[in-house]
């Protein structure tokens, strides 16, 4: 049985934690939910993570909890929702004004199979514009003068903060391991396909991944269960030794030096676990493929955005006319070449990663950047996305400002449970975080 | 210049036939317009092809047009959009009670597109339950006793009975080129992923693909082009020695004589014009194909359909509830296995059909068979679902009580613009259908 430490409010233990407790009868659901609407209250106007919140209809669910026999693994567990994603009843923003006074008729699927879980619907978090690169309002909770990354700004920023135990986010680029990576929480992108986006506002769709965030890997497989239908948790993994690549890729000239640390202090403590590590090369023509992305992110975006290019494009941020305008310039012919590329490369990456248990690999650039006007840089997470692998970030590392920089692991094809397994692992093995010395990088 | 037959009303008219004219003056897209709502007004009570129709909408519509210079290659010409596909301000019903009172915010993406290349949204058209085995209101548009097909069956009613030239359906296993190849026309299931589907209420995602139903080949192609994005028409094919692969599969069993003769004479009439035609071999394993597609299907319905079991389940059709019944006691590890396998049949079967200008098989088992209670056998039209590859029926034949019975080519992966090309050929080569003899078969 989970023994949390009594001193903590509700609000900052795990939903597995809370799962544990309210199931033993020694917390209800309404005390939980209400300790989250406490600290929402609290640190809100400085982090700004929520696009709706409504108190009364969270309390409302969670008293219907409170007098329910166990409805499930989420039972009572508050989860956060991007603002892409539909909930019947409760605006739907998109992260655009076009949206204002859009209510969905229907909970989109993921949405719907938390509710048969239990789960407590508590809100709608922040997405970038059409969870693109035009930033909400979400402000870094350890430094408010940074981003905390994006689209799922709001979903990263209110777990770290403990708004809420786990949230859904989506990924089209790197909207789920970017924000998690810069927040300090883990996040997880599946393995595409895995779980059903019925209900989700289309960015590019060959692209577009439902994932989870949390503050704990036991937290994102219970709700990965409960997503992908998975059944009952894999058994924990005993006496590991893990083979894992470590992958710098064709845009290493990117890593800040917190990055190339943390990558450098990781394999050194796997390596003294046990873990078996070797350095993959990247593969020849691995960088065309980002010259592809932009191609079909333009292109998709530009027709799943057909409605509002049509009636308000006035209302879309310069940044995504811009992408937009590309995509729409975009001949069919290059959109087909770039998609069968693409294709290609998913069948030649599946072998290459499966002859390991994961790549091991930077999640982010380094430290969420100061200021507002941008969520980050995308390099190091867009690739996997596109290639449909199922990619984790874990906060193992902290950069000059002392604020976290992921590091990312990148699983088989339709290896999600197994890449949980062996994250959960490495985070275990990892904690605390490596703090950034200049020192060490330098010499490396 | 196309010189339509004056005698013949404008609901008669192809779509590329009325564009012609309306670009050249010589017709206006009222006229059409109410040429087609008169034909609706006429047949409706026997066809109940429709959904949703509001006749003083569809005029404002064409009136607009009527007075604006010309929009783009639809300008005028009314397109019917089967009632799973999202028009913003239209009741979209879904073929479900569920969805009483459901008016979407914004149009489909291929909605948006339709509309901005100058079409008229006449109204939506009947769909089977949720796009699936439960059939609508529609009757065969030849044999009111007879379906015609599904889960498209307004669609492809409403394009055979003239009410509409093009129509917009969806195929997730057989539901276009079944409808299509029943009702006598041309149905086109693109390559999955070219034709957008943000707006579009999910079956079974990783087969889920908008398509086209039409008279004839050239207005596919009108429709295709405007729908994917892909620029000017390809130049017509010139002496076509095609090199086709005649593929009758694990399933020829359920081949009516008719579609055995269908195929007989269509490789007969194909070589007398120069086709190559060679017999292409079922390959080994290829039949565990059918039982994966069970598992998908049940699996993806039963998650998209997550929200409507939660609340609704009762209003559910029996048929529904088992499908999503056995989705929901389907194993995560069987669903996963199911996906490999077929990721990787997608790479097997891209090669071998490759190396063909197309496959000719079967379109359906053959004639539309008696009996509203159910759209058919989904058999010959859902492996290429699940393939990905782009997949057409054409009117080649008749059947022993007279009705159509398809053909079907399916292209190379991406290779829309070719398929449609040859399948014009194919077209003019076999018109007049041939009609069904029962010597010929039983001497075969």
């Amino acid at each position: 049985m989970i023994e949390p430490d009594a001193s903590r409010a509700p609000n900052c233990l795990t939903a597995t934690e809370a799962a544990g407790l309210i199931s033993a009868g020694r917390l209800s659901p309404s005390v939980l939910v209400q300790s989250c609407l406490e600290r929402i209250a609290t640190r809100e106007p400085v982090v700004r993570a929520w696009a709706d919140i409504n108190p009364a209809k969270a309390i409302d669910q969670a008293r219907l909890c409170d007098a329910s026999p166990h409805s499930g693994p989420l039972h009572g567990i508050p989860v956060a929702v991007k603002d892409v994603i539909d909930v019947a009843g409760s605006p739907t923003g998109m992260g655009s004004p076009i949206y204002d006074g859009y209510v969905p008729f229907a909970d989109a699927a993921c949405v719907a199979a938390l509710r048969a879980a239990g789960a407590v619907i508590l809100g709608k978090t922040v997405t970038a514009e059409f969870a693109g690169v035009f930033p909400g309002s979400t402000t870094h909770p350890a430094a408010p003068d940074r981003t905390p990354g994006g689209s799922s700004s709001g979903s990263a920023a209110a777990v770290a903060d403990r708004m809420v135990p786990i949230a859904l986010g989506t990924q089209t680029g790197g909207s789920i391991i970017r924000p998690a990576a810069f927040c300090g929480v883990v996040g997880f992108k599946p393995s595409f396909g895995v779980i059903n986006r019925a209900g989700l506002k289309f960015a590019a769709e060959s692209f577009d991944t439902i994932g989870v965030i949390a503050r704990d890997v036991d937290d994102i497989a219970l709700i990965w269960r409960v997503l992908a239908g998975a059944g009952a948790a894999p058994p924990d993994l005993h006496e590991p030794q893990p083979r894992l690549a470590v992958f710098r890729g064709h845009q290493w000239d990117r890593a800040a030096p917190e990055t190339v640390f943390a990558i450098q202090q990781t394999v050194r403590r796997l390596r003294d676990r046990g873990a078996h590590i070797v350095e993959l090369q990247v593969p020849e023509g691995f960088a065309e493929l980002s010259k592809a992305r932009v191609v079909i992110n333009g292109y998709e975006r530009a027709r799943a955005l057909a409605w509002e290019l049509q009636h308000h494009a006035k209302q879309l941020s310069r940044a995504m006319l811009r992408v937009v305008t590309d995509g729409q310039a975009c001949s069919y012919d290059s959109y087909l070449a770039a998609m069968a590329r693409v294709e290609c490369w998913r069948g030649r990456i599946a072998e290459i990663a499966g002859s390991h248990d994961a790549i091991l690999t930077a999640a982010v650039c380094g430290e969420a950047p100061i200021g507002l006007a941008s969520t980050g840089d995308a390099s190091f997470q867009e690739i996997w996305s596109m290639l449909h692998l199922p990619a984790i970030t874990l906060p193992l590392a902290t950069g000059p400002s002392g604020l976290p920089v992921g590091v990312q692991m990148v699983g088989r094809r339709f290896g999600d449970a197994g890449l949980l397994q062996l994250a959960k692992w490495v985070l275990n093995t990892c904690t605390p975080p490596s703090q950034f010395e200049t020192a060490d990088t330098e010499s490396s």
